[in-house]
């Protein structure tokens, strides 16, 4: 029998994203599931749906909820949360930056670290400048990383993450998805998908 | 100190009110508070958003995920489940039906009958005969009853209660919202806000 694993497919601009990032690894270790870090960029895939922004943009009453909803989570977690401005952040270079890092040892802890960053002190992580300042932060030299970040080999890489992500069914962030197919969108299905994965292995 | 009371917000059409209607009760009664079932019309608020239907319908991989994932929420509560079709239904009538029901002594019920009805047993509850029927099968005799859904006054109210709906912010459903002007949207929040409605009364 397999370990059990889970994929956890997130954008850093992802609002919901973040209490599932600081609350995935506990989790993981405490249900024994081995968990894949995916990120992904939602701009295409909202792009094919008519959207360029955020549909908390888009939509108001929703965007309201949303940031009093997070919020509200966030309180209840004990995780500190600040809105960042603008919203949402271009991702694209935190998430290039977090392929390179997945492909080596720190990718997890810089995730992590950009999501606290951007929802927990409401700093930019969208320019070189941010990203730079964590990857300092977790004792990583930057500019060689944000130049293999920028490289084609690794835009390529990030390209194919999302279009696999559209591939699966992904629509949203964050999406958690089983070795066996099966989908779990939004923060509030952490513990349902970690469930099925080890029940489904 | 007042006792805590919470409303809760549904369309008949609404696939994730399921759950909640068929929870909601036990769930109140465990945690000592007063709830407040308020039928209103989805229709208006989505027109306001620039739909015509169900987003679950023009986002197909959105709505593919809903299927899905409440089919899993049914099985996980041991709730029948079974799609009606069309989807959505017309929830014009019920909600008027609901209404008046509300105001004797048989509305909660009405109203969890419709919803098992429709998405327990996938019929329709779109028209006078099948709403008609739930009635019957509630010994109510339903002529009387579908006379004064339809009266002007009747009308007007369920008006009034959807407008009552956007004033306070509610955007879909199930919503709950508590004495305190706090608003919770969806099935997940349930456990959250009754929680609240008893922190905060």
């Amino acid at each position: 029998m397999n370990a059990p694993v889970l994929d956890f497919w997130f954008d850093f601009a992802s609002t919901y994203s973040y209490p599932s990032a600081m609350r995935l690894r506990a989790l993981a270790e405490e249900t024994g599931v081995a968990v894949n870090f995916r990120p992904f960029l939602l701009g295409p895939i909202f792009a094919a749906q008519g959207w360029n922004t955020s549909p908390f943009n888009i939509y108001p009453a929703k965007g309201r909820n949303m940031w009093r909803d997070l919020e509200r989570i966030c309180a209840d977690l004990a995780l500190p949360f600040l809105r960042p401005n603008p919203f949402p952040q271009n991702s694209l270079l935190a998430a290039r930056v977090a392929l390179v890092g997945l492909n080596a040892s720190w990718g997890e802890e810089f995730c992590v670290e950009v999501f606290r960053t951007q929802f927990g002190e409401g700093r930019r992580i969208d320019d070189a400048a941010p990203v730079a300042q964590i990857l300092t932060r977790l004792d990583i030299a930057a500019e060689p990383v944000l130049a293999a970040a920028q490289s084609d080999d690794n835009k390529a890489r990030l390209r194919a993450q999302t279009e696999d992500a559209l591939r699966r069914g992904v629509f949203g962030a964050p999406t958690f998805t089983t070795a066996d197919g099966e989908l779990f969108w939004g923060n509030d299905r952490l513990e349902r998908a970690l469930l099925w994965a080890t029940q489904n292995r």
